[in-house]
């Protein structure tokens, strides 16, 4: 019999990939699980799932059986040696409590680069050039809303600073550059893969002096927690911009919001925020930020290629024992 | 006595510039008239402006005097001979009169070709991505709408068409590039100039068939009033979207509207309407198209550049007897 692997969470682009990454290879089942007591009697011995080899998982599946802590790892059976999470961010699984465990974390990091790195392009182009506050007063029956001329600017010679260069940043790079920007980046390291075009900035003080636009692409971490505080944000010039499509909790959401309140930040584009769905009352008031609910990956393609990424991961760990996909904290 | 310049339009970002460009070789004088029967008293013999050489003319003064038609064009004193617009689009103007008058007519194209290309970049993302859509249910109080994921595509290998090859749709092929889209074009010829990754079509209909987003960047004349009608719009796949940053009158409203409604055309992304500042209450309802207040070129780097090539215009005309943006149907 082939070995048990365990869908949580629906296959909603890409189940005619699932046939042909996996038919065959492997006994696919959906959870029907519907709570977490449920979910851990399952996968206990005698269960339903006592058996599973690898898990394919979707945050979306956490409204009903929660996040993947060390609770929930620890209560995988033992015969469970891969966890594919559908996403690039991976910071609602305890990748610690699985390595101690022997169980394989993958993500899918290259699935969402274009989706993600489009959303900020756009946020970039929204803030700079006042976009959301044109539509809403055209929307409530106006039309031009006066101060847009004074506040929006071009982007052609404005320093843009990209605050992470991993792969998504690397894809924001790509797409600013024809806009004649200055590009500059900041890392704990320079990324051989950066464009030379893109200056690496060791300090990030010395960064956050520089750019009229701050674009921050840095996976959450205990260590990123705040990253963006109040110093950092009055480290940056006064009517700069903070474009954020990473998380939420990565920016001190407080000192943001008195800095916008007090004009130091010229405005914010965010995909992302402390509290999700949970949006700072303060923020969905002020006409001249941008903000999308977390829908940087949120279109049929990318989530097609995130959920073949996931898939895909599976099949190589069924057939090689590891997935391409490990994220660095299990290696 | 240096030759008399009339500034109809205030100078809100260059008057430094002017000085360096006008000061010594002009006399700049701003009009003060406050009807347009007012100012054809300026403009008759023994009136304040009968002397005038130049004017610069800006599309706002006309609230007051109203358009530059031929009643405006004949009323000129007969020194006046160059007459900067500034601005790229010029159908405000009739130029055809001001030709009969040996009048010069110039206007400030490349200045606002960044502008204009940045808003239909975003645009295009927006409607891609249902954004608009996103960010009004946000801003409403909820978070993510329903159906994005399913309405929303990456842009990448999408077919995206310009029609309009002149310097601006340059300028949106050369952003839209790095994208990784299949790039077409339809032109009255091609453009020499026109990248060998952008392809052009001779047949319309060829192009209107084949694209998945069609951007629109013509100017406004007699020749394309109503360009894309029921027919073009129809030829078009279910599903396609539209971005116009040019003029609205380029396209049928009413034939856009019914293929929004009926589901043939999956969004619109508009910064340009029929009867601006109006704008039909049925586009204002939908969700899922995104509307600009004609905004494309309103900030205030853009506005500097094409106040300073209109002064560069009358510069170079006061200099050598015409200007460098002088209007194809002046020549």
């Amino acid at each position: 019999m082939a070995p048990k692997i365990l869908l949580m969470g629906k296959l909603y682009w890409a189940s005619q990939d699932a046939e042909q990454l996996l038919g065959g290879i492997a006994d696919v089942v959906c959870m029907e699980s519907t709570s977490r007591a449920e979910l851990f009697e399952d996968f206990s011995s005698g269960g339903r799932y006592s058996d599973v080899v690898g898990i394919y998982h979707e945050h979306i599946s956490d409204r009903t059986v929660g996040d993947p802590d060390e609770e929930f790892i620890n209560a995988l059976p033992s015969s469970c040696k891969w966890f594919a999470h559908k996403g690039a961010g991976y910071d609602s699984v305890d990748v610690r409590a699985a390595k101690a465990r022997g169980i394989g974390v993958s993500n899918t990091p290259g699935a969402v680069d274009e989706a993600t790195a489009t959303t900020a392009v756009f946020l970039l182009i929204a803030t700079m050039r006042r976009f959301s506050q044109c539509e809403a007063n055209l929307r409530a029956g106006g039309f031009n809303p006066p101060g847009v001329e004074a506040s929006a600017r071009d982007l052609s010679g404005k320093t843009i600073g990209i605050l992470g260069m991993g792969e998504i940043g690397l894809q924001m790079a790509n797409y600013i550059r024809p806009f004649g920007c200055i590009l500059l980046y900041h890392n704990r390291k320079p990324n051989a893969l950066a464009p030379s075009d893109v200056e690496y900035i060791a300090d990030l003080y010395e960064l956050l002096g520089k750019v009229d636009v701050l674009m921050v692409s840095i996976p959450l971490s205990d260590k990123t927690r705040g990253f963006i505080g109040e110093k950092e944000i009055r480290a940056m010039k006064k009517g700069s911009i903070i474009v954020n499509t990473a998380r939420g909790p990565i920016i001190d959401e407080e000192a943001m919001i008195e800095a916008l309140q007090d004009g130091h930040l010229g405005s914010v584009g965010l995909d992302v925020f402390v509290k999700e769905p949970e949006v700072d009352q303060r923020l969905r008031d002020m006409p001249h930020v941008t903000l999308l609910p977390h829908v940087g990956t949120e279109n049929q393609d990318a989530r097609r290629k995130m959920e073949v990424t996931a898939l895909t991961n599976l099949k190589e760990f069924l057939l090689n024992g590891v997935g391409p996909n490990l994220v660095p904290e299990c290696k």
